[in-house]
C-alpha cells in the first residue's frame, strides 16, 4: 500500500500576535468592530502570514482541468468533450475566470490534470497530465494509489513553482461535482442526497440518475474509507491535484483563498491528509451547489459573499479577492485616533 | 408653503434591452445562470445606461457631512466635535473611505452639509454649508423648509457637477443615525423601538435613552408625514444633501451605489420626492444597524456583501464597487458558446 507523506503545516496560533493584529484594528480611525468581517479577515491574513501588516503580492490561479470516467453514464449536463474545449477558452482568455484574472491583475495558468485530449504546448497551459481522464468508479478506483499519489505531487509541485503569497485553485471538469459530492458524502459522513446538486444545469430526471450512479459507486467501494484511499477510490484528478496543491500552499503558509463546491471538497480532503491546511483558508463565496452548505459546516467556514455563483473555475475566488485587498489596506493604511487627532468614545 | 419641483425620472424598463441582455449573458461560456447576481447585476447596469455594454468610468463619492442638533440630549456615543475631526481625517486621506477609493480609485470629494466647524478651504471639501448643524428637532424643525430646500438643492448641485456615471452617496455626522431613524419610523410606518440600534457604539442604557428621545421628537413632530414635511422636521443637513444628490443623479440615469443605512434612508426620501429613484440603485451591504433591514425591505432591495458593517463613510458602497466592474466585465469581455467553440448542454 501506498502511503502520502504530508509535509507540516505549522500552527498559525500566536496569543502576543493576536492581540496586537486586534489592538491595531481597535485603535483605527472607527468605531470598534465598525467594519465587521472586513476586520477579522485583516486579523486572519495577518496570522497566516504571521505579521501585523499583512499584504498579497503576485496573486496566483490554477485551474486543474479533468476529465472523469463516470460521465460515460450520463451524470453531466454537458458532453465531455466540454472539458477540452473550455481549456482551450481559458488559453485564449474567453472564460468568466479570465475576465476576472485580468481584472484584478492575478495571474491565471491551467493546469492538465488530465484532460482525455492532448493539447499543443502553450505559455498558460501546465502539462501535469496523469492520465486521459480518471478510470470509471463505477467498475475500479477512479485512480490507483499510484495514479493519486502522482495527482498530489504533481498538484505540490504547481504550488511549489507558482509566485507569490496567494493562491486561487479554480477547477474544469465536466462530472466533477459527482466526484465531489462522492468525496463529501465518504468523509464527511453524510447522506449522498444531501451531497449532490444539479451540477452545471441536470434536470429532476438527470438529478435522480446522477443520485442512482452515484449511490452505487459508494456502494462498490465502501472499503475506501481512509482519506486517501478514498480520494483515489471516488476521485477526480483535479481534485487530487488541487488538494496537493493546497498542502504545500499552506506548508508555505501561503494564502489560500477557496472558491466553491469543489475546490472546498480537496480542502476537506488536504485538511484530512495534512491537519492545519484549513487555517489558511479564506472562504470566498458560499456556491448554490447545495453540498456546499455541508462543507461549509464541516469546515467550520463563513464565506465572504454569497451571490448564487455555481460556475467553478475559481470565479467566486476572483470574485472575492478584492475584499482581501480591502482588509490589507485598511490595518495598513487607515489613521489611528492618535494620528488623526479624533476623539474616542463618550462611554 | 415651500415646495420641492423634483425633475423627471425616467423608467430604465425596455422590454427588449431587457431581452437582448438576457439573451447576451445566456450565451456566454458557462452554464445557464451559473454566475448567479453576477449576471443580474449586469443585466441592471444594462438597463440603467440603457445600454447592451454597461461600463463605469469615473466613478465618484461624495462624502456628506453634517452636526445634529439633537447630539445635545446625549444620542450618541461620541462628541459632535468628531464630525469636525473626521471630516479633517477624511481631508488628510486616513479614514476607511480614504483607504478604499484609493484602491478602487473612485474620486473623493468631502462636502461640508452644516458641520458645527468652519474649515479652510481645501481642494477635496466642498462648501455647502446650509448652516452650523441642524436645529434642535426636540423643539423645533431640524431644518426650516427653506434650509432643508437648500440643503436638497445643494446635493442636486454636488451630482450635477461630479463627472462619470456612477455615484456613491456616503456620510459623516454624529448623531445621523438618529436623524435616519426617525425618517424610517415617519415615512416607512415602522415602529421606533425597530428603527434604532447602536449607531457608532451605544451601551444599553444609551440605546434606551436614543428610544426615549426620539419617541419624544416624533410626538412634537406629528403633523410632519408628508416627504418634504419630515424631512424638514426630522432632518439631518447631510441626509437632505444626499437626498438631492441621489435624485439629481438618477435624473442623469447615472447608477447610484447605495452605502448602508443612512444611504439608503436618503434613497427613501428621495423616492418619495421623485418617484423612480430606486430604480438607479444598487445594494451594496446589509448594514448590522437594525433598521436597515426594514429599508431593504421597503425599496425591495437585496443587498450584494452581508459582511457586518456599520461605517458609513461610503465604505460598504466602496467595498462593494468591484462586483460592479466584475459585472461589466462579464457582459462584454466573455466569450461566448460559438465564438469560444464551446458545445452547449445535452439536455
Amino acid at each position: 500500500m501506498i502511503t502520502f507523506t504530508a509535509p507540516t503545516i505549522a500552527t498559525i496560533e500566536n496569543n502576543e500576535r493576536r492581540q496586537q493584529l486586534q489592538q491595531i484594528l481597535d485603535l483605527k480611525t472607527k468605531p470598534l468592530g465598525a467594519l465587521g468581517r472586513l476586520e477579522a479577515l485583516a486579523l486572519q491574513l495577518g496570522m497566516i502570514q504571521g505579521t501585523t501588516k499583512p499584504h498579497i503580492e503576485q496573486p496566483q490561479i490554477r485551474v486543474f482541468a479533468a476529465d472523469h470516467g463516470l460521465t460515460k453514464h450520463g451524470t453531466s449536463a454537458y458532453p465531455s468533450a466540454v472539458t477540452a474545449q473550455m481549456v482551450e477558452n481559458f488559453l485564449q482568455g474567453g472564460a468568466a475566470i479570465n475576465v476576472l484574472a485580468r481584472q484584478h491583475q492575478i495571474e491565471l495558468k491551467v493546469v492538465d490534470a488530465g484532460v482525455d485530449t492532448d493539447f499543443a504546448p502553450h505559455a498558460q497551459l501546465l502539462d501535469c497530465k496523469v492520465r486521459h481522464g480518471s478510470r470509471d468508479a463505477l467498475t475500479e478506483p477512479a485512480m490507483t494509489e499510484g495514479e493519486c499519489l502522482a495527482a498530489l505531487e504533481n498538484g505540490m509541485k504547481v504550488a511549489k513553482e507558482a509566485p507569490g503569497n496567494l493562491l486561487i485553485v479554480g477547477e474544469m471538469g465536466i462530472g466533477n461535482t459527482s466526484a465531489a459530492s462522492l468525496l463529501l458524502a465518504r468523509l464527511g459522513d453524510v447522506p449522498i442526497t444531501d451531497c449532490i446538486g444539479r451540477g452545471t444545469g441536470l434536470d429532476d430526471a438527470g438529478l435522480q440518475h446522477k443520485h442512482d450512479i452515484l449511490t452505487q459507486v459508494l456502494a462498490r467501494h465502501s472499503e475506501a474509507t481512509a482519506p486517501l484511499a478514498a480520494l483515489a477510490a471516488l476521485g477526480g484528478l483535479e481534485v487530487a491535484m488541487m488538494t496537493g496543491a493546497l498542502i504545500q500552499a499552506a506548508s508555505e503558509r501561503r494564502i489560500l483563498l477557496m472558491d466553491g463546491f469543489i475546490a472546498s471538497v480537496a480542502l476537506l480532503v488536504a485538511e484530512r491528509l495534512a491537519p492545519g491546511v484549513a487555517q489558511y483558508a479564506v472562504f470566498a463565496h458560499h456556491s448554490v451547489e447545495p453540498g456546499h452548505a455541508h462543507l461549509l459546516t464541516l469546515l467550520n467556514a463563513k464565506p465572504l459573499l454569497d451571490v448564487g455563483l455555481r460556475l467553478g473555475e475559481g470565479s467566486g475566488a476572483a470574485l472575492a479577492y478584492p475584499l482581501l485587498q480591502s482588509a490589507c489596506a485598511i490595518i495598513n493604511d487607515m489613521a489611528s485616533f492618535s494620528d488623526a487627532g479624533v476623539s474616542g468614545q463618550n462611554h
